[in-house]
């Protein structure tokens, strides 16, 4: 009688670029609901970051439930010293029993300030490092990054001190994340950024769009926007110089536009595949590449 | 007693994003009146894309002449067949003894139509080919280009059918102009435009900025904004078979922003040099670049 070979855990991020479809298709959520493990998926929603944190928690948990997922528990941080607790029925216990967390919109300065460092924190990243899905949207996705960009200005031409990095989640070390990328014109800040910091990679997310991140390499694009990755570890920029507010020189980026269907590699900065299928083919096709095996397990 | 060499003529376009100062320092259009010769330059002003076109060609008229340059003629051409005519007193005739054109704002697409392949657009390649300066804003930035943007929309996803090609004058056969760029968010449609044709550069010039080009080839930028380019000649894209408004796959595009003092190769497609010079000693630099023996002859 041979062992069950032992399954693999593959680590997802599902980082959301805000104003994600409820009512309709939903086909950004689904994807969470699906990644979570469906029907058995066990919720915990963190609406700290929103200043109407009951109302986004409550909604969350209706679609969460009309898509299959019915059990869900809110996780309102509120304090550093709540973000702390270890005692039974703690936030971090809940985590710790999640099979899938999702981080709401609002400030993600106000939310990194409320759990950066803490045991919900820690919580968050076990989760992550068991194969829960760990999703966000809008300051949610946001603060997944390691260097977290905390405000800045909208516009296309990248200026100097046109944004600020603060320390986030760390969930995504190498890869600067912003959000609602085409509706706020968010080109310019995230191009001046990764001209200060040419080590890491910044990646733009649409609205309705998500980038699910495997094994923190592999992302793969869903929704209805694109996602935008600016590369500029070989580009000649002034950013060490150049005076605040001037425009920047950012000369020999590399970019990449990239809708529903799309694979990237993170780790190489190259596109994998692009498909023309129709979004639900495309899921479709990506759960064969989460096999049951590789489902999330607690 | 040796013959005096024969000057060097170079061929001169500024290409101004729209907006430029007027009222003040006005360092774009100050550059147009020294490349046409300062006191000696003779100015044809085209103000036929604006719906006010007498009001467009006083303003030019007089801001040159506080400039220094105080002969303008306009040349308000609003059929085909004016720009036909060929006898004395004639715009093409005009143009003929001009060492400055200048092209106003307004719809490149009526300009286009207007002089496009008639004697005032071949006046202008004559002008430009004996060292007279052709400068244009707005639309009459456009209409430089081979092919012409002649509407299109606005965002930073570059999606399919954004924007629609029409045949422009033809001065930059290379190079896709785009004007009033990070004013009005034209990143997407520029790279949807060079996606469809990877052969082509784009170029996106923001307000009260300029791109001076020298000989078809080498891009010095001028003002307060900055030059956007986009080469997408070695990306992956969709473009092909994407559907109509989809976001498009351009993958591996490389883009440079340029502030003012950089000077770029259009035809190797990189950075040549860079200075944070005031933009009015990089003037002064660029003067050097044309000495006496290379001014406009006519």
């Amino acid at each position: 009688m041979s062992a069950q070979p032992e399954p693999t855990i593959h680590r997802s991020l599902l980082i959301i670029g805000g104003a994600e479809d409820k009512m309709g298709r939903a086909t950004v959520l689904r994807r969470f609901v699906r990644l979570a493990g469906g029907e058995r998926a066990r919720m915990v929603v963190i609406p700290s970051a929103s200043a109407f944190a009951d109302e986004a928690a409550e909604v969350y948990a209706d679609v969460f439930a009309r898509l299959g997922a019915d059990r869900t528990v809110t996780v309102d941080i509120q304090s550093r010293a709540e973000a702390d607790r270890t005692d039974a029925g703690c936030g971090a216990a809940a985590i710790d029993e999640a099979t899938g967390v999702f981080m709401t919109g609002g400030n993600q300065l106000k939310l990194a300030q409320l759990i950066g460092g803490t045991e919900v924190g820690r919580a968050i990243h076990r989760a992550y490092e068991r194969g829960a899905v760990i999703a966000g949207t809008s300051a949610g996705a946001s603060i997944m990054s390691r260097f977290m960009i905390s405000m800045g200005d909208e516009g296309i031409t990248p200026r100097q001190r046109s944004s600020q990095l603060t320390a986030g989640l760390d969930l995504l070390p190498d890869v600067i994340v912003d959000q609602h990328f085409a509706q706020r014109t968010r080109y310019g800040r995230l191009l001046s950024l990764v001209a200060g910091s040419p080590a890491l990679l910044g990646m733009g997310v649409d609205e309705d769009t998500a980038a699910e991140i495997t094994d923190g390499r592999v992302l793969t694009v869903i929704g209805d926007g694109g996602v935008f990755i600016a590369d500029a570890r070989r580009a000649v920029t002034d950013a060490y110089e150049a005076a605040e507010d001037a425009p920047l020189l950012v000369s020999g980026a590399v970019v990449h536009t990239l809708p529903a269907g799309s694979t990237f590699d993170l780790q190489t900065a190259t596109l994998m595949s692009f498909s023309e299928m129709h979004p639900d083919v495309d899921m479709r096709r990506s759960e064969r590449e989460h096999p049951d095996g590789s489902a999330p397990v607690v």
